[in-house]
């Protein structure tokens, strides 16, 4: 049965009792957030091996890093390298995104070593394939899109991103708008051309039945893709995207109808001043369903450094309700990342969600702040360093330039702030 | 005459004219808010081969990064370099936080070498001094401060860190606070370890009009430093960090009667749900005095990464109103910076500003977001690199993973989604 039809039932399953456990949540109160759509376990029934993955109201923060080759980059060892660094570095989950080399075994290959759910976009595979076999995306047809969702579902992935907002209408709504980006997604991108050149309905919209169908089949979660997000601050929250969303809300009552479990995808690329909103925006559009935010990227300018534009967007965007971000690596808009690019992925949107976390009032989330300042007070480096985000790099960091005392660090030398007052409160309490 | 008591005379100075040409603002909008203390200019009336900065009201955000040798590491060539190294990432003023080696001569090559204003905190030389001259930081007496003061301000220094706002009281304030950390701040160290062991006021404020002497001679701006501000969020905005605040606030009042500049220093470690209220405090408390922040650090959890958490809270204090943010480097509460840490901790110092820039409204600022937007829209990656925040950084890692066709990168392939669109939208456009 459906993980959200027993929610609704009242029946507490393995998954609800483990995330609840690990999450220092209620059992019951995740159970009914469950049953109303506010909070979602990510897990394929046939995904055995798996820790199951809460995301939503009360719960921690989740990160996820994509990897996956492209036509550029088609080494499977260096993928599955990549997913591995992820998870040492803190990944709750993995998409794989491959658009190059044998994506099949690439997928198998995650899901045969890599211990956290995964994700996908199955919409990728349905146009290479046909653009491989036939020559051309055009000629993809609906059953080629159904059956890769089939496959990727029956090996296990427990959650698919589907572009089901991408429709005629909102094709219509983003060319009246004159953006300066148009389409930066990918999924988006394939379906655009193959609905604009067959001068067809998407199908993952037309037949969104089929999609929940076998979602449901596999308790997979559907992520319901922003194929129309803004790529620049300059699109953010533009009618094609809200109208996007609008769309996604509608077909999240669906989803639930059928016991389908649902998070939303949103932007992108968002200044400042819009994050909150767009917040506000989904959760009220979207009934509460779990927001599961790329980025957003806070200026345009910073090729090279998009993981800190992202975790400056990231961290708003959590405090204010977004429950899963989607982690951007430094080079995101000049290359694929690799392994190095992959950690400081994960390590800035670990952070952003942690600092959220802390203001969310997710239990124990501050507990690891607490622990660090009185490590930091009582100059206790292992302490410091055993507790660091990323305990590697900070020993790294600290052996690179010890002080000659000890006790201190290279910072202040002996003229150690923290030392000093301790010295000299010492005296007079 | 200083450049206050010219502005309330309704006198444009070079200067003025300078920054409103630069920040594309009214000289004479510029000229009242000089008046009124709510923007203030950079720029010691010796320094002369100095370009004057304005901060405040309706200017660019700032970027500050420190330099400054240790007892551990006291090379001063190191020190130039990561001076020269700041400039050229983009730091629009060098505060010289020296503690180690030859502490004036560090400073003068720095004042004849590094073409941008500078700061120090004056009281790291008085208390250092002391400890050489007389063997203890408790020996030091008024006169130790002045004089140095009193040096550094004919040798051209622009600005001062000066903690007028550590009193016997705010100290009394902090003691029944029970903080999880005291102190962090090392001038407010040094300042509270003297006055608790000579049980006297503390003479930044007790002898303040000597400060402000010697302030408006040179028409030094006076940064009023919080020697209590937070060193964990848990210690963010307790009542001794708003006592302290409040003391400024009040010399704030005294130095804007005698003409004096005065900007003010802010946390430090902060929630992400703190940091707005504590900029409208700033404002209010100090009467739309520019505030000047030091990251402020969202997390304590991320010592290796704090280049990431404070350009979190920067972003959001600028974007409330925040004017100049000092830089943190990735090794803060680590080590002392080198070079890469510098340039490190100044790109994401200034994507911090830019983006709160664009939410400020600041001239001109979104039109840079503007120009890479239609770059990448254009896939000109010549124009996506010069316009990048670190063009030499965006070059390498392009170079580093170009794609076999030069138009598209690696990250997508051939499948990339800009360029499938385009063609797209060509045929039926």
């Amino acid at each position: 049965m459906e993980l959200m039809r027993e929610a609704k039932k009242g029946n507490v399953t393995e998954a609800m009792q483990i995330v609840a456990t690990d999450e220092l949540i209620d059992v019951y109160l995740l159970m009914e957030r469950i049953a109303d759509g506010e909070a979602v376990i990510l897990k394929n029934n046939l995904h055995k091996s798996v820790q199951p993955v809460g995301i939503g109201k009360g719960l921690r923060t989740k990160v996820n890093a994509n990897i996956g080759t492209s036509t550029d980059s088609t080494d499977i060892h260096l993928e599955i390298e990549k997913a591995r660094t992820a998870v040492h570095a803190g990944a709750d989950t993995i998409m794989d995104l491959s658009t190059g080399g044998d994506i099949n075994q690439i997928r198998k290959t995650i899901l045969d070593q890599i211990p956290v759910v995964l994700g996908t976009v199955p919409i990728y595979q349905s146009a290479i394939q046909s653009i491989q076999t036939s020559g051309a995306l055009v000629k993809m047809d609906a059953d080629d899109i159904f059956s890769v969702l089939e496959k990727q579902a029956e090996e296990g992935v427990d959650f698919f991103t589907v572009h089901c907002g991408v429709t005629l209408r909102s094709i219509e709504r983003l060319r009246r708008e004159d953006r300066l980006m148009d389409i930066v997604s990918r999924g988006g991108s394939f379906l655009v051309t193959w609905m604009i050149a067959n001068e067809k309905e998407n199908p993952l919209y037309e037949q969104y039945d089929r999609v929940l169908e076998i979602a449901a089949k596999y308790d997979i979660v559907l992520s319901l893709g922003d194929g129309l997000r803004p790529g620049s601050i300059l699109d953010a929250t533009d009618r094609a995207q809200v109208e996007e969303l609008i769309i996604l809300g509608e077909l999240t009552e669906r989803a639930r109808d059928r016991n389908v479990q649902v998070i939303i995808e949103g932007p992108g690329h968002v200044p400042l001043n819009q994050i909150k909103m767009n917040v506000q925006l989904e959760k009220e559009i979207c009934h509460n369903a779990p927001f599961y935010v790329l980025g957003p990227l806070v200026t345009d300018v910073a090729p090279g450094y998009d993981h800190i534009t992202s975790a400056i967007g990231g961290a708003i965007a959590a405090a204010e309700g977004a429950d899963f971000l989607c982690y951007v690596t430094p080079g995101e808009h000049l290359k694929l990342p690799d392994c190095e690019d992959v950690r400081q992925g994960v390590i800035a949107t670990r952070i952003a969600g942690h600092a959220a976390d802390i203001v969310k009032g997710i239990p124990n989330a501050i507990d690891w702040d607490i622990e660090m300042s009185k490590a930091r007070k009582q100059l206790d480096w292992d302490t410091q360093i055993s507790h660091a985000i990323d305990p590697e790099h900070a020993r790294k960091l600290r052996e690179m330039c010890k002080s000659n005392d000890d006790d201190i660090c290279s910072m202040c030398g002996e003229y150690c702030a923290i030392k000093m007052v301790q010295e000299t409160l010492r005296h007079v309490k």
